[in-house]
């Protein structure tokens, strides 16, 4: 199996993380990459470096203008009276302000949040060249995938909880949706996103709720109790040509292998009906019973099997990493997962 | 000139502020009041305690369910693992999770992103009692309005910001219009609120949008370039029964004493067209020139000719306090602007 990453991808070091109250250290640090190399050396598999990402590619899920802030807002930022070392919004625009007429403000502190869902996802000087590189990741995964192979994306920062627009949880372009469009766009008539990442795959789902052209399925840890809170519930379907092309599969707190296993297995039985020509994975590893934030409980033979799962189902796939923040833990489920697919 | 100042105001004492990506001390801080109490003696006045506010005049604007998070958010937070000293929302809901069917999860650190729009409004254990007793005040102002006489109301925590289940920008409870809803339910027929803080009143207009009974004027900073940053705007004129019943007059960074005062007559003019019963002052010092984060320069004459050009509309007034963080100087602008009506 051919796998990809970006030395870009180290550039991205976010530090501020809001939690309960409080600023503390981010977890989506530098060194999971370092760890999910290691994983990957397990296996004898070495990364290349992709192509670069072609804007064209980015533009085909996100908004140009969106793009741009991402660049430019650092090196602005900088330029401000006192400025933190990255850019974070202090407020969103919300419902009600919609009802409004809410427009993008010229204002930089204004565009932060406009551009964000919250406070998870700084923007440093390295996260826009990071997120490019992760996104090329994504892009050589999905190439891959569209000549029948499967790959593997060594993503990060991560993506699915972005949205065309709008940042948040760590992510930043939609590698994952990238991915997906990319396959469209090479010619699968219709593709699947499967996420098991242990938090809802919002963004994905937000890009891709008026599609019919792309099943999204997410299991995930119930929101009613765990990032991103507001969306990730059974209810939600999708709309318009979208309608019933999204599954959500929320889990209770403390889940471990067989009830995961089991709403992996219904998702795989969603995508087979839905009869994709490629899928994508959305692979997290913070369902994992060891992860710092963990809601589930997941072991490393529960990961195992999900591989075995997924590679059984026959589809190349373009697997992209997601989140999973346990640096001494991530590199083993990542060698077991893949171990599936022979490495 | 009846004044009403509620002790419980003071067990408000937020300090949590993100500010360009740092954490900074609060402006909003229990010596607001202090410095407004001792601008009311130099005119005499020793403000009242207000009766307790009644349920039924909070639960006329806001949500119950909101209320209820306000006065009971502390205590669950502080019994989370590892808690900040307040409750701060890290996550909001965003018009593309309002598409996908957001919901209010159960869990408290996603409620406390729900009932936000941003980071400045947190909420620790005095906020709730302060936030009733501010409102109580403004009560008690728009009762002695309603009788036709002004009165003003020394709320702390400010309101203008908060949406019928939403707090946002130091603003918990919308005093203001809790004033413009019990005026309306004492017999008022129509009420004008004129918000002359230097920040748009987008709670105020967000509550009374589609209502054509309470007409909103605001004058303040260009939201292109100052909280709230997504509204504000002249194009926003209400909706449905609301329409042409809201109106926003931004003005410039920079902008003086002659602009202000005459965005105030506009507003005022408008007003007068619209024939209300009785008037709620929003009122905010933070357009003075000695503003910590000022963004327009009035100064302290401009504040006397505003009260004077106000008492003149000849409206029963129900004077609601909002911003102004100077607090070396928001006594005396206090004094100054009051003394238009004799004291």
């Amino acid at each position: 199996m051919k796998a990809f990453a970006h030395p870009a991808e180290a550039r991205h070091d976010p530090r501020f993380f809001l939690m309960r109250g409080r600023v503390r250290p981010n977890f989506e640090v530098p060194g999971r990459a370092a760890a999910l190399r290691e994983g990957l050396s397990r296996l004898g598999i070495v990364p290349e470096i992709p192509p670069e990402a072609p804007r064209a590619a980015l533009e085909a899920v996100h908004a140009p203008d969106y793009l741009d802030f991402l660049r430019d807002a650092p090196a602005a930022w900088a330029a401000l009276p006192e400025p933190g070392p990255e850019v974070v919004g202090n407020m969103h625009p919300t419902p009600e302000m919609l009802l409004e007429d809410a427009r993008r403000p010229k204002g930089l502190v204004g565009q932060a949040g406009w551009y964000s869902a919250d406070t998870a996802c700084p923007i440093g000087p390295g996260t826009y060249d990071a997120a490019i590189g992760a996104a090329a990741c994504a892009l050589a995964a999905a190439a891959e995938a569209a000549q029948g192979r499967t790959a593997y994306a060594l993503c990060r920062p991560p993506g699915h909880h972005a949205y065309a627009a709008r940042a948040g949880g760590h992510c930043y372009l939609n590698n994952a949706a990238i991915a997906a469009q990319a396959l469209r766009d090479a010619g699968a008539a219709r593709v699947a996103v499967l996420d098991i990442d242990s938090h809802h795959g919002n963004g994905t789902q937000g890009i891709f709720w008026l599609r019919g052209d792309v099943l999204t399925v997410s299991v995930h840890g119930d929101p009613d109790g765990y990032y991103p809170w507001f969306v990730g519930r059974a209810e939600e379907r999708g709309d318009g040509d979208g309608e019933e092309r999204n599954l959500n599969l929320p889990l209770a707190q403390g889940t471990g292998d067989a009830d995961w296993l089991e709403a992996i297995e219904t998702g795989l039985s969603a995508i087979r009906a839905f009869k994709p020509d490629a899928l994508v994975v959305s692979l997290g590893f913070d369902a994992s019973e060891h992860e710092p934030l963990n809601f589930l409980a997941v072991t490393e033979d529960g990961f195992a099997r999900a591989g075995a799962m997924i590679a059984a189902a026959g589809l190349p796939a373009a697997i992209i990493q997601e989140g999973g923040y346990n640096v001494e833990r991530i590199g083993g489920l990542l060698g077991r997962f893949l171990g599936a697919w022979g490495g």
